[in-house]
């Protein structure tokens, strides 16, 4: 089977201006690699029409999933939907299910132009159901689109997840170790080589306050049937250098 | 003057796991738009010799300047260092000043293979300096290599911004309104419409446990003499519209 690959695209100006912290691609990724779906790449992008059409179409041609959010709200800076309807040239247009599902959950005579808006997708958008604010998101070609609001998004994504064909998961291990990276550097590249279907990650931390670090080694494949073997390498290696290690 | 623009490369198979929360990206971010630097993208790559060239290329062509953290230690999994002096076509060498400080830095036979691959650089690179762990970065062509490690980094970009060419810093000011986002829209999009040079974006947040919301507008200009005209529309705005506002 080819591997399943995804790519999100963060959507916002005020993740570029550094007032907003992105969590979303985080959450995103968590979730992708449990369903033994590799995520490639991640972008952070204006809320500009060209330059998301132009980065929609680049990662709906690159991977077999496309994660999206922000830019779907009621306001004049929500331009995603429009954006998307233009990049696979569908007309931009009220989704009956999608102003339904609005109108039946505004109070009467609330439902004004603006939330209506949100009904608002390309022709043949299918919707991702939103259990926590109605407006939905849409799901064109092999491209899902969702809100930037995190715990709105949330909720959507882990709904939509059924839907998507998942990959064998990843099998991952990490080893804490209380040497310093680079007295154990050499030999865990000879593990390495030796592994090529497996990557080994290092990753050194230091802590401040109770000046002790460490290193966190992260072992990871998507294909091999057991990654025990070298966690058990690593930790013979750690052992004869004089460390202690344990799996974390 | 023309535009100081600036891309962001995050690179490592810790974030795309979802292992690690990149939040590189926010401080450097938050540095530049104080900086009149305008961020227009960032992107989170695999450590890929392939990716990685072929993104940073991209980027030094695309903006002022280009920083990228993560992936320049000293075991196996960092690259990218030797990627970019791929990319730039220059020799992946011992830098003099780089193996000096390291050599001075650590005790008398701890200079091991893995840590002296930390002053391996591009052949012309500059050296960023690190006033925490000694292992400095580089500069080369508008590219900055930074560590990963959060507060390494942090230190080095601190001292590097002293040199970068800086703009007029953006304008910008937060309103807090207690308004649903789509009683506003329409009213807002006027006063976009009005003032083209501005940017309005409209950020809603709902808050579970006290069930209250409301919306932060948020004005910025990078090139409007002031913002306060547009800040009184809106609080005008606002206040015909039967709601409360203030600067935040």
């Amino acid at each position: 089977m080819s591997k399943i690959t995804a790519g999100i695209i963060i959507i916002g100006d005020e993740i570029l201006s550094g007032r907003t912290l992105d969590s979303n691609s985080n959450f995103i990724a968590k979730k992708l690699i449990e369903s033994g779906i590799q995520l490639n790449e991640i972008k952070i992008i204006r809320d500009d029409r060209e330059v998301i059409i132009s980065n929609v179409l680049e990662f709906h041609k690159k991977y077999s999933y496309v994660f999206t959010t922000g830019g779907i709200g009621p306001t004049h800076d929500d331009i995603t939907s429009e954006s998307i309807a233009i990049a696979f040239h569908q007309k931009y247009c009220f989704n009956k299910k999608a102003y339904k599902i609005l109108e039946d959950y505004y109070p009467k005579g609330e439902f004004n132009e603006s939330r209506k808006k949100m009904a608002k997708m390309p022709e043949f958008a299918k919707l991702i159901f939103n259990p926590l604010t109605a407006a939905p998101g849409f799901k064109i070609k092999n491209v899902y689109v969702l809100p930037g609001v995190p715990n709105i998004m949330q909720k959507m994504f882990i709904r939509l997840l059924d839907e998507l064909v998942k990959g064998s998961p990843k099998k991952t291990a990490t080893i804490n170790i209380n040497l310093y990276e680079s007295s154990i550097a050499l030999d865990l590249e000879k593990i390495q080589n030796n592994y090529p279907e497996c990557s080994i990650g290092s990753y050194p931390y230091y802590n401040y306050i109770s000046k002790s670090g460490g290193v966190n080694i992260v072992i990871s494949s998507w294909t091999l049937e057991s990654i025990d073997p070298i966690i058990k390498k690593i930790e013979e290696m750690i052992s004869l250098l004089g460390g202690k290690s344990s799996i974390v």
